[in-house]
C-alpha cells in the first residue's frame, strides 16, 4: 500500500467521526477528500487514536494519547479529561507547553497533561505520545526487571526502557501522577532518546514520529512484555534481539507501521 | 428481554441520554436531568451496576451487588436470586438488615443477602457491596498471600485485604456460603474498616462508599491480583505502593471513579 | 427461579432452533408452550448444550454432549459428527448403547460415541455426558497433576478427578481415540462413580444427572483448572475445600444449577 | 468493504449455501456446486485462510498464507502486502517461484515471499503455507525449547518443530526478514520434512498438504504451544504423546481437518 492512501483513510476517519449520518455501507478505499485543514485531521486523529487503543486494550477508562501540532511545534492536541473509548472531535483540545488549554476554565483537563508538554519539549522529533496502564507493562514497572525485544515487531524497544521513580523525582511520597511540570521534566529526563519508559507503580509512557508509530509502539512493548514474561517463565535462556538486529529490523519496520495502522483504523471504524 | 427496559434503566440511572436517537458527537458529561425519585434511581443504579459487573467478568451466573437506601440506612436494595447480566428493575427488591424482603413469600432470595445486611450494619460509611467469584481472586482467597497495590489504579487496597476463613467463623465444615446472619457478621468483623475481604474457598466481598466506588473497586481488585501474580512470576522482589503513595493516590483517584462509570455504562447501554 | 420456567426456557430455545423465522424481538420470560414431546426436548436441549459449550470455549470445532433418552435409558441423543456450534436439531440422532445409529448408513457418526454409550451403560445415576479438550484440562491430564476444588463452584470435584491413560487401557500405542466399546468400557471404569475423568494426551469426560449439571461440571471444572494452576504458581501451600465442605457445597449448588443454565441459554439465543 | 464481495467468496469456496436467504437449518455438507473454475476456488481459499487466521488471533497486521497453483505447480496465490484481515480477492496475486508477481510494478509485495516460493520449491508434498507471529510461539522461538505435541489435536507436530536461526544462515545480523531468495533456501533447509519450524526472534511457518490443513496445523501449534508452557509451569513431569501414537493420531485427524474448517469459515462469514 502506497502512503497517499493512508492518509486519505485516516482523514476519512476523522471525516467519519464528525459527520451526522456516515454511511456504514461506503466502500473502504474509496473515502472522501482529506479535509484542507490540517488542524481538523491532526483531532480526527486523536480521536482514531484514543479508540484504537481502547479497541486493543491498551488504555482503559485511563490513559491519553496527543500529536503535536504540526503548524506550530509548541502546540499539541489532546481530549479533555475522560475515557478514551468515548472521545470525539469535539472533546480535543489544543495545549501549550505548560499545559495549559484554551477552553473555557470549568473544562475538566487531564491532571498528567505535563507528561505530554514536557515530553514534545524536550524531544523535538517526537510528535505523538501515549500514556497508559497497560496491564502486561505493570508488572514490569513494579519490579525492574528490564523490557528487551524478543521478536521483530518489538525491535525498537533496542534501545531499552528505562523506569521512571517518581518517589525519587518528587523526593517523597506522592499521588504517582505527574501532574506539575517538574514532575514532566523529570520524566522526560528519565525517558531520554528512549521509545519509551515505565513508571513504577503506575504505567508508561510511549512515544513517536507521529501518531502511527507510537500507537504501533505501544501495541508491541505491551505485547512484547507479555511475551518476555512467558519465555522467562520457561525456565531457558532467552535470545533477545541483539544491538544490530533491532537497529536493522526497526529501519524496516518504520516503513511497514501504517499496515497496521489501516487494520485498526477499519476495526475501530466497522464498531 | 426486549432492549428497551434497558434504556429506560440507563435513562433512569441519569448519566446519558435519553433521546431515542441520541447523537454520538453529544458531549459526555450532559446528561439529562435524573429522574426525581431517588428509590427510582438506585434500582437503576443496581441494575447497570449488575450489568457492568457481568460485562467486565467480576461476576458470571453468580455474585451480586447491593446498594443501601438513601432514605433509610437500614434497607439496601439487591436482586432477587438469578444471575447478574439478567438482572432488569423488576428484579430488585428492598431488604432489612435481617434479610427479610418485601416481596411476595415465593420469590426465590440470594442466599447470601447476610453478607450485605451485616456489612451495612457494621460499616455505615458503606453505601455498596459487591460479592464475587473474580477468578484472579480466587488463587489469592485460597493461599492467603496478600493482595497488595503495585499500581495507583488500585491503591485503595492500601490498608490490606483479609481472608475470611469460614470453617474458622463456622467453627466446622459448611457448605461455604455466608447464609445466616451470624457468619455474615463474623465476615463483617473480618472486614473491619478495610475496602475489601478475600472468602477463602469462594471470593471476595468489596465496599465503597457509593455504588460506582464499589463497582470501580471490584474491577481494579480483580485486575491487582492478575498482575500482582504475574509481577510474583518474574521471580523479582515487587515494589509496592508504600502506605502514603496508596493514601495520597487514593484520594486523588476517589474523584476519578466517575469517568469509569461513565465508560462502562456506556458499554452495556450500547450492547 | 422456579424449575417450571426454566424447563419452558429451555423448551424455547429448541423451538427457536428450529422455526423458520425466529423473531429476535421476542420478550425473554415469555417463551412459547414446550413441546409436549420428550423427545423434541431432549434433541432441543443436546443442540442448545452443544452452543453453550461452543460459546464458553469448552469445546472448539470437537467435543461432543448427549443426553439419555428419558423414555428409553438405553438410547441417548448425539449429534452427527460436526463442530458443536452448528448442531441443528436436524443433526441430532438416536444412538443405542452398542453405539449404533437410527441414522442412514452414510451418515457420519462421531468416532467416539462409545464414550457415551458405555458410560451410560455403567452409570445408571448418570443422564447427560459432555466430552470435550478444553484447553486448561490438558496440562493437567499430561501430568497427572491432581484436579482438586480450590472454590465452591468446582465442589463437585471433591470425590477426585482420576487420569484415563489410554496406552495402558489398549496396551500399546492408538491414535488415543475412543473408538472401540472396549475403550469405552475402560474409560467407564477408570471414571468409576465420579463426575469427571481426564484423558491423558487427549481431554477429559465429565458427566451430570442433567445436561444442565454436566454443562455446569464442564465449565467450572475448566475454570477449576484455570485457577488452580495460577494458585499453585503463587508458590504457597494451596487450600483446598475438604471432603465435609466439598459434599455440603455439591449439596447446596446442585440447587443453583438452573441460574446459569439461565444465563448462558440467554446467551445463546440473542447471538 | 461492503459484505457482498466477501459473500462471493465464500461461495466461491463451494462450501456453504449462497442463497440470498440461507436457511440456518439447512444441513452442512450439502454446499452447492464449486465454481468450475480452479483458480477462482483458490483465490477465494486464500482470502477465506486469511480471514480465519486473522479470526482466531494466528495472524494481527503481519502475517501471510500461500496456497500453490492447482494448475502450474511452479505458482502460488499470495495476497499483495496488506494486512490479513482485509484481504480481498482483488488483492490476491499469482507468484512464481522466484517471487515475481504479474501484478504491476508499482504493487507492493510481501518482502518475505521468498518463504512462500522456497518451500514450494522444496516440497512438492507442500500445497500451502502460513507465516505467522503467533504470540504463544514467540517464546519458544526465543529459548529453543523443543515444541512436542501434549494433546492429540497437535499430534502432527511429532516430528518436531526445528528453529531457524537467521543470524547464522546470513553469517551476521539482519532486519530479521526473509527477504531473499537465499534466506528462503535457508529456512526451506531447516524446515526440511517437518510439518512447522519456528523462527528465533521472529514467529513460524506452518505447512500443509492443503489450505485447510495448513490453517488447521497453525492453530493447533499455536495452541499446543500455549498449553505446553502451562504444563511445564505445572512442575512435574509432561507426558507428550510418543512416537507411535503422534503417527498413528495424525493419520486420523487428517480426515477431520474439514470439520474444522466448515466451523471457522461459518465465522468469518457470519461476521
Amino acid at each position: 500500500m502506497t502512503h497517499k492512501p493512508l492518509v486519505l483513510l485516516v482523514a476519512a476517519a476523522g471525516l467519519l467521526a464528525t459527520a451526522p449520518s456516515p454511511s456504514p455501507a461506503q466502500p473502504a478505499g474509496k473515502p472522501p477528500a482529506a479535509p484542507a485543514d490540517p488542524k481538523a485531521k491532526t483531532i480526527a486523529d486523536v480521536v482514531t487514536a484514543n479508540h484504537i487503543l481502547a479497541e486493543l486494550g491498551v488504555v482503559d477508562g485511563f490513559g491519553h494519547v496527543s500529536i503535536r501540532d504540526p503548524n506550530d511545534p509548541n502546540k499539541f492536541y489532546l481530549a479533555r479529561s475522560m475515557a478514551p473509548e468515548l472521545v470525539t472531535s469535539a472533546d480535543v483540545l489544543e495545549h501549550d507547553l505548560d499545559g495549559n488549554s484554551t477552553a473555557p476554565a470549568s473544562t475538566k483537563l487531564y491532571l498528567e497533561r505535563f507528561i505530554h508538554a514536557e515530553i514534545y519539549r524536550a524531544r523535538p522529533d517526537v510528535n505523538a505520545i501515549v500514556h497508559c496502564h497497560a496491564p502486561s507493562l505493570i508488572p514490569f514497572a513494579a519490579t525492574g526487571i528490564p523490557l528487551k525485544p524478543l521478536y521483530h515487531m518489538s525491535s525498537f524497544l533496542g534501545p531499552g526502557v528505562p523506569v521512571f521513580e517518581i518517589h525519587k523525582a518528587a523526593n517523597g511520597a506522592t499521588d504517582m501522577l505527574v501532574k506539575t511540570p517538574e514532575l514532566g521534566k523529570a520524566l522526560a529526563k528519565t525517558l531520554g532518546a528512549h521509545p519509551a519508559a515505565l513508571m513504577r507503580g503506575h504505567g508508561a509512557v510511549i512515544v513517536g514520529r507521529d501518531v502511527q508509530a507510537a500507537v504501533f509502539r505501544s501495541v508491541y512493548t505491551e505485547m512484547n512484555a507479555r511475551l518476555q514474561s512467558q519465555a522467562m517463565a520457561l525456565g531457558a535462556k532467552v535470545i533477545y534481539l541483539d544491538a544490530d538486529e533491532a537497529k536493522k529490523s526497526e529501519e524496516t519496520n518504520s516503513a511497514l507501521v501504517g499496515r497496521s495502522w489501516e487494520l485498526w483504523l477499519r476495526k475501530v471504524r466497522d464498531k
